[in-house]
């Protein structure tokens, strides 16, 4: 008796490593870590000039017409990367469609926006600014505003040195990009993915382990646990129509394909605990529910609390830390500068 | 003929340092300069825990019923502590009655406001959070949210460790101002009063002259260059009503005597030069202009353009370098967090 305890403990401390490995061996075909340098950006090399402007671009509440939304607004990186709305609230204090999405680690998304309508972050960018329930700006008038303030020419020629005239509306969206691809976070679940064994907790490798096993991860995988592939919302059953309103059709607005209706792209999951209400509709703001409503919706499955308690327990393993952000310094206004307009346009 | 010219020159190189210090000694008997540490706060001890605390709180939207606007949506760091628009945009798009000014330095007023009703920056940190037109939230409503976040409730008892309930709205009130006493900037004013002659321009030196021959320095003097001791707004003549609306008459809410009809707190002038729009109205957006309209009215003094000039140089020198101020990471909210309400109240 005595000796068969001593061998199943002795079973159990050899298996543990192994079962250990196994794990990891299994996410590190689906999942892949942060890496530990600033992700290179297609056609837009990240240069600390580049950063710099960025990140003072990224902070100006001068990109809106009114003077009072910046990026940093709705993409707040005190709060996880976006602004914990439903909806968030623009320009004349309108309410945009959907739920503005994290910028942390946006940079390694595929593609942009819920229905990937933005190839990139830089095509991204351009949109809100423009946007009439959001910025409400022009791209004329923000490269008013922008040479008005001689700070500004002076920075987008030190970040655009080749260019005999920096300062335009593509390169404040290219700057944009390469301040948001400093924002990487790495997580609990990254040092585990390279070989902490203690980084996660039992209950978060168990939540792993269900997130692989019960297909989860067919749409949530790659490096930032989704943000690539477009997928139906309602795959198995349709959620109630305030969580999936029937006016917005997701990805068929940018391809006009039937077969897009209701099709959004896999939402990446990294820092998900940090930025409820969840989904396009911002409907839901607990995260348990989120999980219990993807696992029915698109997996026709019923959980079993403890199946989701470990699924959170995973997903909070993905909250990671972000690089410390210290403020900008932007330059003042000069009489050129454009005047802010709160009113209503 | 030589021999003069040599003399001469000798003459003004002894001269110079001479008359540098008579304007020095003359500038230190009517301002100061800053402190190199972080000034006392009257009945509030800052310890390194409370201002952690106060920096979130500073940053936190979740402060205000809609969750849009926290401290520093009006008292914006980027951007010299202010909001670079006429009259705040707040709660449901309303427009607040008075320009929103700078909170760096602040600590060092004499009281908070226009019309210093409030005596300290504590005082003043519930207005904001409260007023229907700007944050349109409830201490109430304050407490619940912070106190739905654990994060939240370790601070306050990190920053306020003597206190059984520490998670209130005074507590609150008191850790921003924490936070706020930290920020202060030195300028090249502050060096040059410390004895570095080359740190203001020969023009911001005569404008210097000027703003204490002129009778500048008996309202804006002390520390702050102003933000003590109140003073009719057109002392000698009244300004246009879109500078000076009829409806708002400054102290007199707060005392309700006579005297002090059209009585505002003498500006605060360091950082003017990042703080346009100008005055309690927010009408005027150029600083020479703000000159020339302070020296009519209040002195009845018609400028030289060279003077106008020289004294925005001396205005200029009082632009100071912040501390660098890194963004806090927020507590997510949890199932118990009150959820924003975007709607108009």
């Amino acid at each position: 008796m005595k000796r068969t305890l001593i061998l199943a403990l002795m079973t159990s401390a050899l298996a543990g490593p192994v079962m250990a490995d196994a794990l990891r061996d299994r996410a590190a075909a689906e999942f892949k870590p942060l890496p530990s340098t600033i992700p290179a950006v297609k056609d837009n090399p990240v240069t600390p000039e580049k950063i710099e402007l960025g990140k003072a671009l990224f902070f100006d509440p001068r990109l809106s017409a009114s003077g009072v939304f910046s990026c940093a607004s709705c993409h707040n990186l005190a709060t996880g990367g976006d602004d914990n709305m439903e909806t968030s609230v623009g320009h004349g204090w309108q309410k945009g469609p959907r739920n503005s999405p994290t910028v942390l680690n946006a940079v390694l998304n595929e593609a942009q926006f819920w229905d990937g309508r933005a190839d990139d972050l830089a095509a991204q960018a351009k949109g809100p600014i423009q946007a009439g329930v959001e910025m409400a700006n022009t791209p004329e008038q923000v490269e008013v505003t922008l040479k008005s303030m001689p700070q500004y020419v002076a920075w987008f020629t030190a970040a655009f040195p080749a260019e005999p005239d920096p300062v335009n509306f593509d390169n404040m969206a290219k700057a944009i990009e390469a301040f948001e691809a400093t924002l990487i976070t790495p997580a609990p679940f990254d040092a585990w993915l390279n070989g902490d064994d203690n980084a996660m907790s039992e209950d978060a490798k168990a939540g792993l382990t269900l997130f692989m096993d019960k297909g989860c991860s067919s749409c949530h995988s790659g490096v930032n646990v989704g943000g690539h592939g477009y997928y139906p919302f309602g795959l198995i059953e349709k959620p109630g129509a305030e969580i999936l309103p029937p006016g917005d059709k997701g990805r068929f607005a940018v391809t006009e394909t039937v077969d897009d209706e209701y099709v959004f792209r896999a939402s990446p999951l990294r820092n998900i605990a940090l930025t409820a209400p969840y989904f396009h509709s911002g409907k839901v703001w607990d995260l348990a529910v989120a999980v219990e409503v993807m696992a029915e919706s698109q997996l026709g499955e019923q959980l079993a609390p403890e199946e989701t308690a470990q699924l959170v327990a995973f997903l909070d393993s993905l909250t990671g830390t972000l690089p410390p952000v210290t403020l900008p310094v932007l330059p003042a206004e000069t009489a050129e500068t454009p005047r802010p307009s709160s009113e209503v346009k």
